[in-house]
């Protein structure tokens, strides 16, 4: 078995975006040799997600007015975890999102549908973050 | 290690349903000859779902009415992806529900709770939709 | 390949809680010999979450108000899985925290952030419930 790790740095200059990044996870596929398996991805921070869904800007529209009805920002006030912190709906919006996606690996390419494309969910930016793809397989 | 491949195929009748599909994972399983390893399992479409939960029908009509309150299909123009589309409600039912799941194998068996039953969820049928099984392990 | 597997039990005096399972989680990576590889902890019930977040006692007090708010416990007979139960609220909070998470494993720890730490999330408890740690690597 073989297997890679791999960290992706994120600074995004809004607090809330989607990031493409299917193309970094197939270059991680590469440079890993691995054929056969599954490669994780998860955001290393409790206020991202990494999640899959289409690269389509109206859908992304929705989702942001949709995560900001289920989960708002503001009042910050409203949430108790917002003492020294303005980031509580960050933390609730990526649980919508999800924290992480494993995708199959099939003859060395990401084994993905015709419209997955794989996201970085960014729901408090504006500081460094992390992403973490591991891969394991033969 | 060992690895197996498999899509199943679904055209449903309705645009909303729940199937249950743990009795094809299983059959993947014995098929792939895997005795301890993980199965994923994700809808290759990102208007569907694979989720684990009760094969009791109250419930399944519970979720039904629950996401359309949390993401209502229409009035279709309530949200900007459906300008040729009407199925942006799909998406976001998806999103709740989630992509994917990731069963262990032990023994030569799916690994699962005693309730614990796999659904296909269907968010936006009357079409083709495929779903992807892989299966890594020994 | 190597394989681990491992059930750990728990019963809540509280119908809701979280409890912070990272170090066990980590003592299974231990148990296990496993340097590198992935860790799947899912929670074998229905009414139950594996999910990566904050240990920080606002946050968890905002989850609850939250996920009440999203999918109420009562009246418990606008659920129609109500009829003989009572938790059908609960499968619905789960869907949102989510079933399991999957954890790299990177030179024989838990790959995790900075402030990621797993817990479960109990939505229905006072009862002998099952979560599963799978970890699979070498």
């Amino acid at each position: 078995m073989k297997s890679f790790r791999k960290e992706l740095w994120f600074r995004t200059p809004q607090r809330r975006t989607f990031i493409n990044i299917t193309r970094e996870m197939q270059n991680c596929v590469n440079e890993s040799g691995i054929q056969e398996g599954m490669l994780l991805c998860n955001a290393m921070h409790i206020t991202a997600s990494i999640f899959i869904n289409d690269d389509e800007s109206g859908l992304h529209y929705d989702f942001e007015t949709w995560l900001e009805k289920l989960a708002p920002e503001k009042p910050h006030d409203q949430y108790r975890h917002n003492v020294a912190e303005d980031n509580a709906d960050a933390h609730l919006k990526r649980t919508i999102m999800g924290r992480e996606v494993v995708v199959a690996i099939t003859c060395g390419k990401l084994d993905l549908g015709p419209w997955e494309q794989i996201f970085y969910g960014e729901f408090d930016g504006k500081r460094d973050k992390r992403v973490l793809v591991k891969i394991i397989g033969e």
